[in-house]
């Protein structure tokens, strides 16, 4: 069964899960699809105008630590990002034009190393542009395309089917009917759809 | 080193962890010393009157799927509580009495299955009691000095010491200044008590 992966620019714990899920759903021999979507909205209705990561201090020292350990492990270099959490709505609308195309999983790798361990802002057009043109694309097509209301609607629309799917947060994961949450998570999503 | 496992009862995720710490710690070859506290006086501190599982429906739905899942994978029942969450203070006042005493880990581990299996309030004295009595206990006497001031705050000096580790919610394992949040974490706590 296929695992869909759920995932938002800003969140840490998507990090080292999108560096690792594609070789992880390999290894398995699940089918893997990428499906980013913005985590505002849903904090919005929760009434958290900021990452719970800020509202909430010591989850957010503890975040932090856990994610220094977490990246050790996995050999991924964390750096503090530029500000957190990075708005990634131009971002999400590049990834989700990159969805089903063969660029979009190393897109959304690079986008997320340039937030996490580059210190880029990555709701700038010219680190997105310079991310898309290493990738050999088209860059300025990309963003114009990215930015049309039809793409906007699409994301908005995506977003929506993650709250029908009861997401909540970032990373999750969705196999068939079961949703699982978080990073550490990523084996037993797997798992279930090896079942 | 030593491990500490940081548990209130009327945490979910405590149960599956109470249920197999000691046998985790004893195959990892580390010392174990479990540790009572209230999320009571920490919630409140950040706002929130009752469970975030309970503010956050999303969140609270996924919650208890993912303790059934977990619950399945490790062979432990899960019955609906007689209401959630639970009030553990009494439960924690004699858990304290026996914290550093033999019957302390097995008394824990069975109020949790009366609170997670067995749909017993663990509020109610009588059901303390009964699972005093079952480890073969002075039920009366233990129940007298767990109602003594000095223990009433040795509790909440225990839950101020949880405060100064950082710890925001439970379970939680502290491995000399590190801290590790959630069951999912326990295996990463001994490997690091092991390093």
């Amino acid at each position: 069964m296929q695992v869909e992966f759920w995932y938002e620019f800003a969140s840490t714990y998507s990090y080292p899960a999108a560096m690792r899920v594609e070789q992880a759903a390999k290894e398995a021999g699940v089918e893997l699809r990428w499906r980013p979507f913005l985590l505002g909205p849903i904090f919005g209705a929760q009434g958290w105008n900021d990452s719970p990561f800020n509202i909430y201090p010591a989850k957010g020292t503890y975040m932090w630590r856990d994610m220094a350990r977490l990246c050790e492990a996995q050999g991924l270099a964390l750096q503090e990002p530029v500000r957190f959490p990075q708005n990634g709505l131009k971002a999400a609308r590049l990834a989700l034009l990159g969805q089903d195309e063969t660029w979009g999983p190393e897109f959304t790798r690079r986008v997320y190393l340039a937030n996490f361990a580059g210190q880029k802002d990555i709701s700038d057009e010219a680190v997105l542009t310079g991310i898309l043109s290493s990738l050999g694309l088209d860059a300025g097509a990309l963003l114009v395309r990215s930015n049309e209301q039809a793409n906007k609607d699409r994301l908005k629309a995506q977003t929506e089917e993650a709250i029908a799917k009861g997401i909540f947060g970032a990373p999750s994961f969705v196999v068939g009917g079961e949703l699982f949450w978080g990073n550490d998570r990523l084996d037993a999503a797997l798992d279930w759809a090896k079942r």
